[in-house]
């Protein structure tokens, strides 16, 4: 396949991304070659696609990770399953993707079709097609490897109004599972000295068990992927939206053991790490329990949990009966804790 | 409005990425202020919005330009405009826009702000939303300034089906005016000293061009926008896909003389040079006349002309009868001559 163009040795140069020969031969020997589908092959400067039933779900990611490889994924997958659960937690089926690509002039090409196969693996696994791309290079040194920008259009039925501003006091949270993998996969990945054993990122389309979730008929209000910022954020994101408060119920959180010792000795809130394989949902209290048996009854959804209620509270804040039996408040974070952990 | 974020002399940080606070406010002060409309304003993980009746059309482009500002416009009004283009001569009307920002910390929020408001007036002269966006911060010489991918979505009418591969012989090209003046824009930008007088690029919207040469009834093959490549690397393209040659006539190709003064002192073939305001239209030969009068009937189309036609070429080369009276081949570029002109 690869005649005059080598992948093993092979490095990117600035003349692929030069709109010239150079250019066409990555685009057909690499991308092409690993992300084919009837769209993609139009090879003109959109993709004309089926529309489908319902309004369209518009979602964009640029996906910056460092380390480009960690252990349960790597960037390719993350851009694809990061927009798929965008649109998944909004009740829309995910159908297509564009991906954008920023590489570093010198990124060994073995690496990149590594990574392009990656994501089509996942785009195969999310049953969703990319179906537009664009390749730009930088000089040396202007870049980091290799950047993702990864844009998913679904969707979603005219019934359907999920969102962030739907929860109301009285309503029942529910997570989908444990927590605070993914943060840490990347975190570990850094500095491989401090720990013993890898922590494996959650990474993993949610568009499934979304689907079941919506057709268990339960009356869901809303659905939202706790990823940067971790939980916390998204919780007081909804509390926010919503103008509602949300206590919670720290005994209920899965979070792995190795999660929390890692955290322990890095003196980081579990709450606050990103995810990339988990779902908030919050629902009726009347459809909790169904809606849960509903989570659990899905590989993906097997260690769901209640996690805390809906409450009145004017100053919309996220509160916490802790462990020890006191409460705290969940604050999202100024600064940055965690950088370029997606 | 900026009350405790410094837009005049603060600075991006990394903490502006982490999800937190921090994120919330420049989205908020900075993103939404511009940028506002009903469905960004929603807040979600994606955007709901109206889909509309034809096949819905994707595409996708990272832009990376250096510099970030040069004459006649900056990277936030060419990321609006490259997608709309892409989307316009494929025969759609661009709806949706979403943009992924990828920036270098200590980028100053000055700038940033003039480019998002360039941003904010760019689509509204191109009659498209932004409904949806991701910010991600990476560290000091780990980016370059600024990158943005836009996607765009648009919706052709079902009996559209503008294609690369629908020249036939005996069909007309035409260009919708002077190439040469977007990358010469931002090339006399990286060295002012040899150049005199600026070069202000072409940067345009070309929907409501589009639109009315849809609606002549003229027999459209395709359009195609000669961005990065130039015309030249257009036209092998369509030949390629197409399986014909197409021979062109050096005089009617309309070309700006300080670009042709400057092509020559740079030692560079106009034909190759990004644009990112022009199109290339390919009809049957019957209907030329009429396109071309409707073209000229419209501001960004005033320099029509009809530059060459379609014949049979089992090699699908691009020829061009030259001033000089010769023929020569239009070939593309193998190597990078203008790097990071889009």
């Amino acid at each position: 396949m690869y005649k005059s163009f080598d992948i093993d040795n092979g490095v990117v140069e600035m003349n692929h991304g030069g709109g010239g020969r150079a250019m066409r031969k990555l685009i057909d020997e690499l991308f092409i070659y690993y992300l084919n589908n009837e769209w993609l092959a139009q090879g003109n400067d959109g993709a004309v696609v089926p529309s489908h039933r319902g309004n369209l779900v518009i979602t964009t990611d640029a996906h910056v990770v460092s380390p480009l490889f960690f252990p349960g994924g790597d960037i390719g997958s993350l851009a694809v399953y990061g927009t798929v659960n965008d649109l998944a937690v909004m009740g829309a089926i995910p159908y297509y993707l564009a991906a954008g690509f920023i590489i570093e002039e010198g990124f060994p090409l073995a690496q990149l079709a590594r990574i392009v196969e990656s994501m089509a693996h996942a785009a195969n696994r999310a049953q969703i097609k990319l179906v537009a791309g664009d390749t730009k290079i930088v000089e040396r040194g202007k870049g980091d490897g290799l950047f993702i920008t990864t844009t998913g259009c679904g969707f979603v039925a005219e019934g359907i109004h999920l969102s962030g501003d739907q929860a109301r006091p009285g309503d029942v949270v529910l997570l989908s599972g444990a927590i605070g993998a993914h943060g840490l996969a990347i975190l570990t990945q850094r500095d491989p000295s401090i720990f013993t054993a890898p922590i494996y990122s959650d990474s993993a389309p949610l568009n499934d068990l979304t689907s079941a979730m919506l057709m268990s008929g339960a009356e869901l209000r809303l659905m939202r992927d706790p990823t940067r910022g971790g939980l916390a954020a998204t919780l007081n994101e909804i509390a926010q939206q919503s103008h509602v408060g949300i206590f919670l119920n720290e005994e209920s959180i899965p979070i792995p053991p190795e999660v929390n010792a890692a955290c322990e000795l890095l003196g980081i809130d579990p709450l606050n790490i990103a995810n990339e394989g988990k779902l908030v949902a919050i629902c009726a209290p009347n459809d909790a329990e169904k809606l849960l048996s509903i989570m659990r009854q899905h590989p993906l959804g097997q260690q769901a949990m209640i996690i805390g209620k809906v409450v009145t509270d004017e100053n919309y804040f996220v509160r916490m009966q802790t462990l020890f039996g006191g409460q705290r408040m969940v604050d999202w974070l100024f600064g940055e804790q965690l950088p370029r952990i997606c």
